[in-house]
């Protein structure tokens, strides 16, 4: 390892900000350092608590992060945030807001913010979030907060390698109940219905309680609570903190935290090596231009996609196999 | 070819429902013979109209799918319905529900319906489903809606592929207004609004006029309609079938459909491709006792999971490369 990434690593596990920022951008980047650093410092990992946080946008979600991260504070535990960004340039000026709603963290050295931008690849970015989760994880934080925008099932892959996901909903989010109720999406551990002044807001708590009551039990006994909150007064907070706290001690006497992890860690695997051969993958079809003949004759009708796949994967497995330069010979 | 499959090819292209049928579950089951069969096939699709159908569960979409299909039937056109069912136990009731809404038509030989199921990988199902789509092409229909149900970027894949777009919404569907606004949902084609007796229908309308005014155009001139519906009593459908009529006309006319065929094909060929070695990975990773190993250190935090799954890659390298058994000499 060179010298200042040993001094990066260093300063990174005695938890110094500007080292947790460097490495999340050479992680972002897609830098060899990046991983690196990831390799150098991940035996100091798996301490932290994660916590997914996801739901539609709209409802609130970084009010409560700046107010779980307050509470958080509050109990003296450090914080880190993640926030995925969607990739659209509509979404510009939301995001401005939301990083202001959470300023008054900014100066605090026990608390570090951040955000990815999803730079179109989401195999890639949920690589890189999931990168930089452990970075926080090793730079001391006690809770990581990543958070995600969306219902779908990319954004759940995502959230998925947390310890504990929670699903932030408000009233008049119908269409996530309707997916919960499909089985579109997972069941949360946790529920939050803020914005909780609203009238409908005991409506909502009903509805979630009925599709919760519909569907297979959590893990063992775990009842998945819902809580109300009032983000921007700061109400029930200390009820979703204490909420957060009691899944953590839950998953950890039952022994499904170690469960829970070796799973995400398998997954993690499985999604960093996919993502790297999706993007090499891309890069051939982009470089190649015996590649860009293949399609020509799959949008020609000649050459079914199947089979362009198949010859793409062939050409592809040449150039990267070991014995690719031996056979060329 | 054996000469089985030779028959079935010909009795596909001659539009027989039997053949048809036959021919979704080999590619549904992942057999070789599916594949091959739309090699066979292939140079005779691009006829059809493929039309993308999502939205989140609940808002009706098989109802509207039944009554365009009257409609289209009415017109004198053949029509394929694929759904792309998700996986959840909880779902079984509600999907033996919708195809009853289309059980009118299961014994018109101008309609086939068929719905495929999501056995956990997502890619491997969109895969899957294009080839479906691309079979009932062959076999002559002339308009094929693909059906999916959510918001998120994966069952956006899916239906990515179509000619034209439809997003079913209805009035409480605030979430997916949301989703649209903060561009985490793409802007459709044609916009249906469902359920249009509800008395909130026209503010629906006004939010969905109000996201589309901020967005950039889609391409050309092209403005999204906003078509009002009851499915189940008919009402709104002749007005949408005339939407995606235009839509048609207006990206043939454009030289647009060409452009999106040729990027929908360029994608599914990289789907196709990440898919199959995704499943390869995973295999691998199920049968290899050392990969097992691998993952026991990552749990253990001596590996950190970009290094398994570099490892992993370079492994299943080895193993496909043709070069490796000379290799391994």
């Amino acid at each position: 390892m060179a010298p200042d990434e040993r001094t990066l690593a260093e300063r990174l596990l005695a938890g110094d900000k500007r080292a947790l920022a460097r490495a999340i951008t050479l992680v972002e980047d897609d830098r060899p350092e990046g991983w690196e650093l990831v390799r150098a410092v991940y035996p100091h990992t798996g301490r932290a608590s994660v916590i997914g946080f996801t739901g539609p946008p709209g409802v609130g979600k970084s009010t409560l992060l700046g107010a779980l991260t307050r509470a958080e504070r509050e109990r003296g535990r450090t914080v880190g945030v993640l926030s995925i960004d969607p990739s659209s340039p509509f979404t510009q000026g939301a995001l401005l807001g939301d990083r202001i709603r959470l300023t008054e963290h900014f100066l605090d050295p026990g608390v570090f913010i951040r955000s990815m931008a999803n730079r179109g690849a989401l195999g890639g970015l949920s690589e890189a979030a999931l990168q930089g989760a452990l970075l926080m994880d090793a730079a001391g934080r006690d809770v990581v907060f990543v958070e995600t925008v969306g219902v779908g099932q990319a954004e759940v892959d995502v959230i998925d390698h947390a310890d504990t996901v929670v699903l932030a909903l408000m009233p008049g989010s119908g269409d996530s109940i309707q997916a919960l109720k499909a089985g579109v999406m997972e069941i949360p551990d946790v529920i939050v219905v803020n914005k909780a002044d609203h009238p409908l807001t005991d409506t909502m708590v009903r509805e979630i309680r009925g599709v919760l009551s519909l569907g297979p039990a959590k893990e063992g006994a775990w009842r998945v609570p819902i809580i109300k909150t009032q983000a921007a007064h700061g109400i029930g907070i200390g009820e979703l903190v204490e909420a957060l706290e009691r899944h953590r001690e839950y998953i950890r006497s039952e022994g499904t935290l170690l469960e829970r992890r070796r799973r995400n860690l398998m997954n993690e695997v499985v999604a960093i090596a996919t993502s790297r051969m999706r993007r090499q993958l891309e890069a051939s079809i982009r470089e190649d231009p015996s590649v860009q003949e293949l399609l020509d004759e799959v949008v020609a009708r000649r050459l079914d996609p199947a089979s362009a796949a198949a010859e793409v994967l062939a050409r592809n497995a040449e150039r990267v196999s070991p014995g690719a330069t031996d056979q060329a010979g």
